[in-house]
């Protein structure tokens, strides 16, 4: 058996067949002329800067996550990218976040990137969240309405619908 | 006389009176989080990966170009800007362009930078296009397409209408 | 037993246990000071433009890659990171590359990211290129000589010494 | 009279003539993959990036900036650049940063951009930084300190040497 360590599964094949309704959450990003690289496409590490975005833009949205204030702030501690198709600029991409595991101090996040309206991911990454003590960096337990707001988008492994649709 | 400090014009007090109504063309572009520098601001080189953003943007959409394939590209020979106050990751923004100028083969270009639905600009800045060939990177006259299109964002000086304010 | 697919490991414990004399070639590269996000550490998405750095620095100095002319190049199909230390602007990188598999048309790179003079990574990661048609961008064989440089740096999976410690 | 395009200076090009002697403090930047764009040189806003690090890492080693802890912040309030000829990755690029003017709170730099080992500037640029208070972002007197390393990289308009060459 495989055990699988901070929502990376051994075997990805299962990424590629996501679809819309697996993200309970979606912000839209326009691609900036930057994003592209010398090959004309989305670079890859842009897509773990979109991610950053969604998730901490969820994260100040609805987990009461402060950048500058709040006592316990989440660091990456492990990231992945799965890539499927091409995207370029100026493509308008809409970005599903879901939740794959809440622990006491940790957070597995996955992204969907989607062009505008389509239904097939372009990519699935995402990354595990520590948190930690802002002053001490030490891991540190993560507060109850954070740990409440991740709940939301938690989706069972296997599970093709998000709790939530909507938020 | 006109006095300079560092090749900056001696005033450009009057961008700062900018409005939403100086400006004939808008995009909007949310912010990333890696938008933000460690002093918890969009840092000051990100407003020109907004400026190239919007106008390449333009010119795919209204002038004809096609980066990958268009006998004539535009290179960037000088660019400034004036950051007038601080935005923020997850703030979502209102890109204004207009064009200053429009020469046989150079375009001056303007960006007004607007918090979401805001009416004064945060900062207001710009840069200036030689279209070359593609291949001998010589300049070269732009085509007519290219131009119409930008005269369609052209202002006259002192002007604080756009030609057109929707497009 | 446990399938790894393209150098992803399972457990990726063992990589924080590499050390610099794991890896067969190195460039040193200055942080900037917009690698740090406000939480004034290097951003996760940083690495992996440093880890596109040194792989297509690497690819051109020793593989006979012209970015702009070879008819075959490599597009990135997944990657992954482990970071086990923070880093902050102005610190200096060394970054070390090792190939853990060659194949007929696809590598996979690994990367140490060491602090400058470090003898512990304080992030290990990597992605798999596929080369494709540089036109038709469809799935091509790697030329000889792309195929010869990467061997260099090829190690045996749970070796602990590059073939060769300089190039 | 001074004509003025885009809010840029009527004359900058003594700028072009400029030369490594004009500067007193050099750092060499390789740059990144990702810092080209489409067309296969070095985007116009990645200078920015480079000015930013060139400039705080003066100020951390030779002005007593310490990014997270100093009362006094440096923010860009305008910042410029002038364009000579591309650049492209893998370059690596040698920054040679001078201060034009030093006010009580607020100072000038300026930044050629050499490709390395080059006698003649592919760009020339700066910005200006007011210095706040960290917390009010209110517009403070510089300390001492930083405005007696500011001062050792000052160089009086029209000349051609910088005070010290070394630092």
């Amino acid at each position: 058996m495989c055990s699988k360590l901070s929502g990376l599964a051994s075997s990805t094949s299962y990424l590629k067949a996501r679809t819309r309704a697996d993200y309970g959450y979606f912000l839209s990003y326009r691609t900036r002329w930057s994003d592209n690289d010398q090959y004309s496409h989305v670079n890859n590490a842009v897509y773990y800067h979109l991610f950053d975005s969604v998730i901490n833009a969820y994260l100040i949205a609805h987990c009461d996550l402060s950048p500058q204030a709040s006592d316990s702030i989440g660091l990456v501690v492990s990231s992945h990218c799965q890539f499927f198709s091409p995207l370029s600029f100026p493509d308008v991409l809409d970005l599903g976040l879901r939740v794959n595991h809440v622990g006491k101090s940790s957070v597995a996040y996955e992204v969907g990137v989607f062009r505008e309206g389509g239904g097939e991911p372009a990519a699935v990454g995402g990354y595990t969240h520590v948190f930690v003590d802002r002053v001490s960096r030490k891991s540190s337990q993560m507060r109850d309405r954070t740990k409440e707001g991740l709940q939301r988008l938690f989706v069972e492994r296997g599970s093709n619908r998000a709790v939530e649709s909507k938020l």
